[in-house]
């Protein structure tokens, strides 16, 4: 396997299959699965910086120590590996984590999806996009911001399963709060079982929910469910587990941590921060606690099945000092993001963070340039599972339809971004200019005409028409065209082939479960 | 001198003075005249693809040769120096340019303000932003998009002088059309000379009018004007000289370039490409291309005084292959400003490129998509001097007054990422977290106070509050918010001081050279 490094993929004179590679990653993107990066890792901190960094998250996981509550199970194992606790404070010697987590996580792993060609590989080289997460509201053009249903849920599935920059289909992408909170896990994983053949999440709002999603996982894959070489599960889920930062894990993440961990399920160790409030107001501050809270959570998965595959998560936006609001897009959790991608791969393992976040109410320049300004840095720094990568407004608290296009369309632009330099003799092209010579232009010559349907990235939704022509088309902005745009996509929808007898088996276990709930509503 | 380079700048543990100055250039970037970055160039290609594509340049110099149209003055010049001219058709042998260039022309230079304080060093570690230039027509949401006038060109004046963000007065801002073609360089210069005190551009479209900006200049300055240290005039004016791409220059910007160059004034060579009409549709051939124009333009800036400051441009955006519209914004153009700047660096020459480029008609979604995409990448690597920083809409066509304080912002937020992280005992915020400890918040703790004045930039244009804050305020989206930021500084502008005998001997100058015209509107 291809390692990542800073200077690996610096453009050699590349052959002929390399330049096939990179072209069909840059403008077929239809046909890549996930991205493999071409251009070298953007590293903000020399060794010297990142080990201080490192230090100072041993000093805390050493010092000051990280919570566990509620969860005397998870105190025991990380008692027996070493750690001291106290009560509910467990402080670990140093290194003790950076060891547990170094000597079983896999640098990268492959999430299998029902479609074969749609399986993602997490680490080294590669970006796997997946849409927004989490929102209670969704919002369009035509209905304003409403609270979301399980509708929207299967239409943001059908989006995610058009797109060509997604890769995954993610999870939670928008709260059905038209169902009941303990049965509504059910039908979020069904819709990304049955409504698209990409990698998917799993529930972690509870053990039982985390069991249910490997549960219908197992039925799902039936015979390809164990690894018949290993006689272990293959991982075909992934899922987001949250700190409560500042340095505390509470029992339900550390349940569906644990569940999932168990049944060789990847996880996303994630302290969720907004600096200022959940860490100090500074980059390196946010950074030592974000890699002392993370290593705590790997270390637990490790434990519990070593080998397991997890991902080191960093969310950290910044608070208003004015207001106490979140803010995104803003500089100092760009920084944060190179350090900790950087902090990742030193540590080998692969790294979530980014995706296209902002704090706009709706899909206008400030979303956009907040947008842009997390997602060319979750790209130059090498996110390897890019969440949020699409519909995120609000600080996360809404799913936007047209926000949604509008993100997809910028993820695809990073393909040919990650593509890099084509050197090739055709990139060169040297007989064009000789073709062509001093004050002619090149619009007919036959390099461009050999390379009219491959050049230059094609964004469905920028308008680069005339003035009069923009005008007389109705002056349209962005957003008003992304609106017709999803609501073609989703007229065109085609579910993907699912095999009856699965499809049934799915729909009696949801059926099994939900009956056996008491009917109420929490 | 502190020489640029991808490693140097890297952290180390910094001083006390360090961490004083990043704190001031992050922060109160009202106080610096230009940012000096302090995080690591991003390069996207290594020595032997540089190699190469210097090697293609040259080739193209050899084999194919640029036009000089119409200059039979700078053809002898080209001759005597060892080129051979066949007609309009200059060839160079191979290594000619990059020897002359290299020997004579500065690694960096200070371009000279009114006011000191405000001189910009070009070149080096430096970025220097500068607003857009060129646009026929200004747009607000007031009056939508109309000509420009010479009352637009002062406000755009005023707004680049109370900009924190913006170290330079720029150039043409937008083109008074009220106002006659033959006539207008005098009210445009003066101008930037009157309503601010930032370092400013020349008129290029004609020798003379080169000519007349040295000689207001002149009047100016008075004494400082020549440096008595080498008896030679000091750097007081840069101006964009751009090729007529594919490889010809013609005699207007030639006899720009030789006026100013022969003035020591400086002067930004530029190839203003539209990639698959004036380059071929690839990025490394629009690479060659441009540095080979580049190069050709900059040795006649050498060869008429040795030494005059000259600055390699890039101006490349793609053409969309459907309609023949440019695009801006994607990611082609980015990866030629990054191959471009890394070029510039080795031929030992301040660089100039980016902006926050879009073709979006109005200040949407597209736009600051587009604008963040470009202004990322020109920033990350490493461009010393960035025209089109503010305003810029329509391909350049309109200049928007909403944009241009959108722009300004992000221009700002990129003096906090240039900045880097902060490694000093304050930045590394150990004792916050021994303070406040697990699952506590930091935002009354003793580090959040000390630093709630500097904490995270602040943009003046994002809106962070609550959803039901933001309806109640009437929905605004950021265009409208600008609307009202743009109004209110123009309401709160005050012209920095001029000595009255200077600003009656500018106006006499300008009278009596206006007075010399044939009464002509062409």
């Amino acid at each position: 396997m291809q390692t990542q490094s800073s200077s690996a993929p610096r453009a050699r004179r590349p052959n002929a299959r390399d330049a096939k590679r990179a072209a069909r990653t840059a403008r077929s993107h239809s046909s890549v699965p996930f991205i493999t990066r071409n251009i070298p890792l953007y590293e903000v901190l020399n060794n010297e910086g990142l080990e201080l960094l490192e230090h100072n998250a041993d000093t805390i996981l050493e010092e000051i120590g990280i919570d566990f509550r509620d969860d005397p199970e998870t105190i025991a194992i990380l008692r027996a590996a070493g750690a001291d606790a106290q009560g509910e404070r467990v402080r670990f010697p140093r290194g003790m984590c950076r060891t547990i987590v170094s000597r079983s996580a896999p640098r990268e792993f492959t999430q299998h999806a029902r479609n074969p060609e749609r399986s993602v590989i997490i680490g080294g080289a590669r970006t796997v996009f997946a849409p927004a997460y989490g929102s209670p509201f969704v919002r369009s053009l035509d209905e304003g911001r409403r609270y979301a249903r399980i509708e929207d849920f299967r239409n943001f599935v059908k989006l995610t399963y058009q797109s060509n920059a997604l890769h995954h289909s993610g999870g939670t992408i928008c709260e059905p709060v038209d169902l009941p909170v303990n049965k509504r896990h059910f039908d979020m994983v069904y819709s990304h079982m049955r409504w698209s053949d990409k990698p998917y999440m799993g529930s972690v709002t509870a053990s039982e929910r985390a069991e249910d999603t490997v549960e219908m996982t197992k039925i799902l894959f039936g015979d390809q469910y164990l690894d018949p070489a290993t006689g272990k599960p293959r991982t075909f889920v992934i899922s987001l587990i949250n700190a409560n930062s500042p340095m505390t894990w509470d029992a339900t993440m550390l349940g569906a941590l644990k569940t999932y961990a168990r049944a060789n399920q990847a996880t996303i160790l994630t302290p969720f921060i907004l600096a200022g409030a959940m860490s100090p107001v500074t980059v390196a501050g946010t950074v030592a606690q974000t890699l002392a809270e993370a290593l705590a959570g790997m270390t637990v998965a490790q434990l519990v099945n070593p080998g397991a595959p997890v991902v080191l998560g960093s969310f950290a936006s910044s608070l208003s000092m004015q207001s106490g609001a979140p803010t995104f897009g803003t500089p100092e959790p760009a920084l944060v993001l190179y350090v900790m991608a950087q902090l990742a791969r030193r540590l080998g393992v692969p790294f979530r963070s980014g995706g296209s976040l902002c704090g706009s109410k709706i899909a206008d320049g400030q979303a956009a340039f907040e947008s842009a300004n997390t997602l060319l840095p979750t790209c130059m720094a090498g996110v390897n599972f890019v969440l949020h990568t699409a519909g995120w407004l609000e600080g996360g608290l809404t799913m936007g339809y047209e926000k949604f296009v509008m993100d997809a369309d910028q993820a695809g632009m990073m393909h040919t971004l990650l593509a890099g330099v084509d050197l090739s003799e055709n990139g060169q092209a040297m007989q064009a200019m000789r073709d062509v010579g001093p004050g002619k232009h090149y619009l007919g010559c036959a390099h461009t005409q050999a390379n009219f349907e491959t050049a230059f990235y094609r964004s469905p939704l920028a308008d680069n028409n005339s003035f009069e022509q923009w005008e007389a088309e109705g002056s349209k902005d962005i957003a008003q065209r992304a609106n017709t745009l999803w609501k073609r996509q989703l007229a065109e929808y085609e579910a993907p082939p699912i095999d009856p007898a699965v499809d049934e088996a799915l729909l009696d276990y949801i059926q099994r479960r939900k009956a056996s709930f008491p009917d109420s509503n929490v």
